[in-house]
């Protein structure tokens, strides 16, 4: 069937086992090939695509609430409550969402992004269902990998405790991310592995049945056995917090799918459904990813998989970022790398592989992580953590309370800084700025090029005043020519970038180079810039600050990023601070949230593109 | 013996079991002597007496490396490294530090002050250790609380799957802060009740022992054998973690202590000690605490252990907020209430006992409480989260990502703002107005007495436009006569209070009284300031913010926190951005920590005192 003429998930109720297989190859395959165009989480769907029609085919959404945990495995969902017409726009600006998202649908019933919030959401969902003495099904979907994110375990000890009624769905599909690594990584291998589990019990009760009746040795067989139906079951960790296992259920299984979702509904507490699925299913390519690369990506070619890139300027920046560090490793084993499950992503296999003691994947533990890092710095080691902007915000008591404030020498990596493009609202990068440069000891950066970013790479090894981060951008970089001697940057400085008279320009990172082209436009119409790198965003450059407050020229200041709290704000405070009147202009992103789409129309948006702050700075001169 | 002579921990080494327990009861009565009249968290340090004892006297420390989770437990730690003697200052201004404190001895190796940050700390110790080929020990000490905070659930995984060497502390003392809530607690509780369980190991071996040899069934009981090794013991959610559980052992004997330490240096791989403790043992008023009113605390009578305090001058903050919500949430069963762990610090515990269905409290779990705020708004309840600012740090991303990002009407009570006094560095208040005025849908509030307070919250409740958070300090309000009706405020309104030309002085909350207390000194020198009351610290009054941009007038801005992302920072920001060229001055926190001690001296040092703001005012009046 033509799937872009699925209008809602009504219609699976009458189809027969064979009608839904046939049903899951065509979701397949509209998949495959609308995702080589748009890019985006095919091998994570291409493994639920037969437990979400199992769960929509059992359920009735929206008033039964399925919760996706991350939320990038929503596709089939979407497909299935009337939304694959709209598949070519997926990722895209002003194009369907890559998340589940509440105004584009009334089975989107909460949104996500980041990982491990659903069994939390579905716990307050569920409290108001019984508040109001509803009784319709509460069902979490959450892959291994997020479960062993903290606020996860959080609502799983508070929900057994509770009691509360709910079906937790756990998709184990080995691979979340990244190679999923962990004890409860383990002890979900371990009950695949060992079909014995459940044989075993099963004999276990055999022998103990032929024991003699009245006896002790049977009194005590009796008590055994009822330890058995407790213990010697698959899922213990779980029964353990009180929450019912079942499983594990072959998620490519539609009966076996459908009896594990009846024995569910027959039991009044919370039950977790240890579901096993295969990432990438149906698609060879994806289905054969050992590392995570098929996590989230851009266009493919359908064929072979191969994945269609623009002629990248230079190295991407998380290659070159590690690469660095790598090297200062090889030299010193007290430089180790810490990843929280992104050793792909932040392009960390290279060290992996190279030095794999000094390397930790601590799996999707973001705030383990830092405090770890925290823990290495303490004893003398420099850790250097590499982590998504967006995904340093689930750390930040850690980097607060433990590393700041311990002034310990942690070096943060901090990927993806700025805006993200596809994966939209969730991911952008725009808030460390804001809350880094509040804390007293960190040291906040931005290279404006590969060349700077080795020097601050450099600086920051040679710091031991305190944690150090160093932001830089998705995508690649500039391919610039690398000078032969690394320097040491003194902390604070900024870099001046001509020396125009009529108006100050300043930013930091990619940022830069859209104001030397705005610089580069101004000169064309008689007014004269100077660009200034903010490469340190904290501390500042107090004797430039001074040198311009004196000037009185007009600084016009633009950073991707929240202007409450960025950069921007921080020099009009210290230009006031200190009685200067210079005219100020801050572009930046103002108090919203801003969605995915093409990162150079988002910044048009904005009014960060290079024309635009040529017409701002129209504006202010005008003014002046 | 005088435990104030101790200089270091070397003379336990040659003490026999009866020595150490005269030494245990000389170290309590030193306690509960030193803290009568200091305050302190006495409770949780009468239950370790003999486990610090035990700990010192079998490790090495420092080369052996003691944490302690939270950290308000290590007093016996500090008596019995040399800091008996300054137990007199203890907590006070310039004091000996109620938590441990890196630069006070060689014996702290690791600061905390909030929970769940050991295992993590540990782990990474742990890896320098090993990589550095050495061979100490490394000793987390967690409290059966801490444990349920998702950040050491993360760093058990971790941990466990790895395999790094250390020995785990579990200090199950039945009570953390409250009476414990969730899972794990339950499961603790039953490996405490349930004798039979390690009888049933021992039943079970004897059972299967006299089946006969060489048979299938002989085959079979081998495997349940093997099995039973591993699941039919206590502590099996542990050992599925990859941890081996050595426990329950009775915490306040030596001997089991003891062999237990010796049992986990004999195990070359991460080990947990279930040691069960009785907080309070050995001072009959906090030993028989069953709600956590002796968790921490001031001065209090030695015979009763009465609490010593001062005439309060109206209802604690706490109680009066949780009060009115109450008051809302008798009439509407979708207001409930949320705390992670603080029923008893939050004043709550009315509200559990009248409205138990509609109270939760999640147990040490942030990042849970505020995530399930959100489930809980987005089905049209309204949730009141009561937590401390510095709480809320480790929920930043729940409240960003989940509440805020999907606006959802969360009212956030947040307990504790501003400086905090005694609790020090870890505990202060001073963060969130920086990151919650980041956040694009969220209102933050802040009212200068109870009127104001109840205003707000009645406000709050009206508002369906997304987050609120309301503010408020540790301590009492003001006692000031209720108005008859509530009334609603306008979003971002200020109140002027006066109308005084020369100078305008700002603030939120009890600092209004502060600069009331400055106007009027400064009237008698002929000054003659406005103050303004900025309830509304998001929104901001921007017409009155014009008004006072158009007016000249030098404003005086003076906040009980810091001043990088603080009010102060947006206001110098605003009147910037449309030009006006008023006088600023903002009083506040630099880029530092505060420190443990009386709010009021402290308050002094940061020139927030009436006489401080009066000095500047002249200041800012001969610059202009």
């Amino acid at each position: 069937m033509d799937v872009r003429e699925i209008k809602d998930p009504s219609f699976l109720k009458n189809l027969s086992v064979k009608e839904l297989e046939a049903l899951s190859e065509d979701v397949r395959q509209f998949l495959i090939q609308t995702c080589a165009k748009t890019g985006g989480h095919i091998g994570a769907n291409l493994g639920v695509v037969e437990l979400t029609i199992a769960l929509h085919k059992h359920y009735n959404s929206p008033q039964d609430k399925i919760l996706w945990d991350v939320g990038h495995q929503s596709y089939i969902h979407k497909i299935l409550t009337g939304r694959g017409n709209q598949f070519e726009t997926l990722r895209q600006y002003k194009g369907l969402c890559g998340f589940p998202k509440l105004r584009e649908s009334e089975h989107d019933v909460w949104e996500a992004g980041h990982s491990s919030t659903s069994l939390s959401a579905a716990m307050g969902m569920a409290k108001a269902r019984d508040l109001m003495r509803q009784n319709h099904h509460i069902i979490p979907v959450i892959g291994d990998g997020a479960l062993t994110g903290g606020m996860a375990l959080e609502a799983l000890n508070n929900i057994g405790h509770d009691r509360t009624n709910m079906t937790i769905i756990l998709n184990d599909n080995e691979m979340s991310i990244a190679p999923n690594v962990g004890a409860m990584h383990n002890m979900l291998g371990r009950i695949r592995m060992n079909q014995g589990y459940n044989k075993l019990k099963v004999d276990a009760e055999a022998v103990l049945n032929r024991l003699p009746g009245g006896s002790r040795i049977r009194e005590s067989a009796d008590r055994i056995k009822d330890s058995l139906k407790y213990l010697v079951v698959d899922g213990a960790f779980f029964e353990e917090l009180g929450i019912r296992y079942i499983g594990p259920v072959n998620g490519h299984n539609f009966e076996e799918l459908e009896n594990a979702l009846q024995t569910a509904d027959s039991i009044n507490k919370p039950v977790l459904i240890h579901v096993v699925t295969k990432k990438g299913k149906g698609y060879h390519p994806a289905e054969n990813d050992k590392i995570g690369t098929w996590h989230g990506l851009g266009p493919y070619k359908l064929e072979t998989g191969e994945q269609i890139k623009g002629q990248p300027t230079g190295p991407s920046w998380s290659q070159f970022m590690s690469d660095e560090i790598l090297s200062y490793a090889k030299k010193d084993k007290r430089v180790v790398a810490i990843t929280p499950a992104m050793p792909v992503g932040s392009k960390l296999t290279r060290f992996q592989s190279e030095l794999p003691e000094q390397f930790f994947d601590v799996g999707i533990a973001e705030q383990h992580a830092v405090t770890m890092a925290a823990g290495l710095a303490i004893e003398g080691f420099k850790p250097y953590v590499a982590i998504y902007s967006t995904f340093l915000q689930r750390a930040y008591d850690q980097v607060l309370h433990d590393v700041d404030r311990q002034n310990l020498n942690v070096i943060f990596g901090i990927d993806r800084s700025g805006l993200v493009g596809a994966d939209g609202e969730t991911h952008q990068g725009v808030f460390d700025v804001g809350f880094l440069t509040q804390f007293p000891n960190m040291t906040v950066s931005m290279p404006k090029d590969e060349n700077e970013a080795r020097d601050l790479v450099y600086t920051a090894m040679q710091h031991n005043k305190g944690p150090f981060a160093i932001r830089y951008p998705r995508g690649n970089g500039y391919g610039v020519t690398l000078n032969e001697q690394k320097q040491q940057l003194a902390l604070g400085s900024w870099e001046k970038i001509g020396s125009g008279r009529d108006v100050i320009l300043l930013g930091y990172g990619p940022t830069v180079h859209t104001l030397v082209e705005a610089s580069k436009l101004l000169k064309d119409k008689d007014i004269s810039a100077t660009v200034i790198n903010a490469r340190f965003i904290k501390p500042m450059d107090s004797k430039m600050l001074h040198e311009m407050g004196q000037s009185h020229t007009p600084i016009l200041i633009a950073e991707e990023g929240m202007l409450n709290g960025g950069l921007g704000s921080q020099i009009a405070t210290f230009l006031i601070d200190n009685g200067y009147k210079n005219t100020i202009k801050r572009l930046g992103i103002e108090d919203e949230y801003i969605e995915h789409g093409n990162v150079n129309q988002i910044l048009e948006d904005l009014k960060l593109a290079p024309q635009s702050i040529v017409d701002e700075v129209h504006k202010m001169i005008r003014l002046k």
